[in-house]
């Protein structure tokens, strides 16, 4: 990926200190992401919509129906793609001084399709590997119309920036004594146990993500 | 909360019958979001923002610091919040049905400001509650100089629908006798054990939010 300087629009502004704008930062925290959010204008509104996502080079993929007015209004114009991880609850020991720590990225720019028929399966091999590695040779992949009923969209990672706050607690030093917890509670989001369909839990074991593992 | 029936922009059109428009269903959702995303305009782009969130009442809340563009441009246009939790890996046997079981709350409307201190007072307890419940009486509360600097803003949850998927595989009759694994993997995000601080570790351990808990 081009290490481009940051654009003024990826800038971090507020709290300036947690961005970070190296490729393999912002790569790091987009290839833990199951979910994105897609801010786009649409019919005189401005819209937020979560959809599936995975990274493959130097782009972020998401896909939908033929018929979707999301994907056609992604091709059409801008939009601003964000990926947010809730790591942990920082707890002060004044009010104001309460945090969270976070890792997040966004992403400006325009989406374009993948529409050859072998880069598309390609790109839904990798989508099956990100959610369970090792799955893809063992389902059955995706029929030619199952192929032409599926619009594959991807982003360039090129204007980017990510945010992260992954430190203590901050208190002001008048407040140290304050007599109460102070720290941070960690959130990890954990596969738990698989829960087969009826008949289909004989086979081997689904691979789970490594974040997503113990 | 008024029960108003969906707006053509808040309609879930996409697989309409994952749609849930029920005040209940919509606070059940927005009450488990330590985080939003918000999607506005500002400077002839479109931008998406990971937010801390809280609900009191039939508002989402949000804050942020007295010299925040962010909040002057959600004060001064529309704005679409969308809260998304991620509960689960759909593991089928096609590539084509794999799917994601997640529960989803799209808000749109415009904020506005509170202004008043005891109500702003009032409103960031709540927030401590919702990260640590009964903790809110143990922390130095904000000061008067504190509050001025923060602005506190909340969004109408009226025109608002949720998109729930929680359930099972959906393969095709022709794909059930294929020999792989398929069900559904959860995906909690639970609490952690808390990390205290040096020298904070011996007062009582914080309120975890009962969503976040075992």
């Amino acid at each position: 990926m081009s290490h481009l300087p940051p654009s003024p629009r990826s800038t971090v502004r507020r709290k300036a200190n947690r961005g970070q704008y190296d490729p393999a930062s912002i790569r790091a925290i987009v290839d833990q992401a199951l979910l994105c959010h897609i801010a786009f204008n649409q019919g005189g509104s401005v819209h937020c919509l979560p959809m599936a996502c995975w990274r493959d080079g130097d782009f972020l993929y998401i896909h939908g129906a033929n018929n979707s007015r999301l994907i056609q209004s992604l091709l059409s114009a801008e939009c601003a793609v964000t990926i947010s991880h809730v790591d942990g609850l920082v707890l002060a020991r004044s009010a104001f001084h309460h945090s969270m720590n976070y890792r997040s990225v966004v992403i400006y720019g325009r989406f374009s399709e993948v529409g050859e028929q072998q880069a598309k399966a390609a790109a839904f091999a990798a989508f099956i590997e990100h959610v369970s590695p090792g799955r893809s040779a063992e389902v059955r992949a995706a029929s030619p119309a199952e192929l032409a009923g599926t619009r594959l969209l991807r982003l360039s990672l090129s204007e980017a920036a990510a945010k992260v706050r992954n430190w203590g607690v901050e208190d002001s030093e008048d407040d140290l004594a304050i007599p109460v917890w102070a720290g941070v509670i960690p959130l990890p989001q954990r596969a738990g146990t698989p829960q087969p369909e009826p008949g289909a839990g004989q086979y081997r074991q689904p691979g789970i993500p490594a974040f997503l593992g113990d």
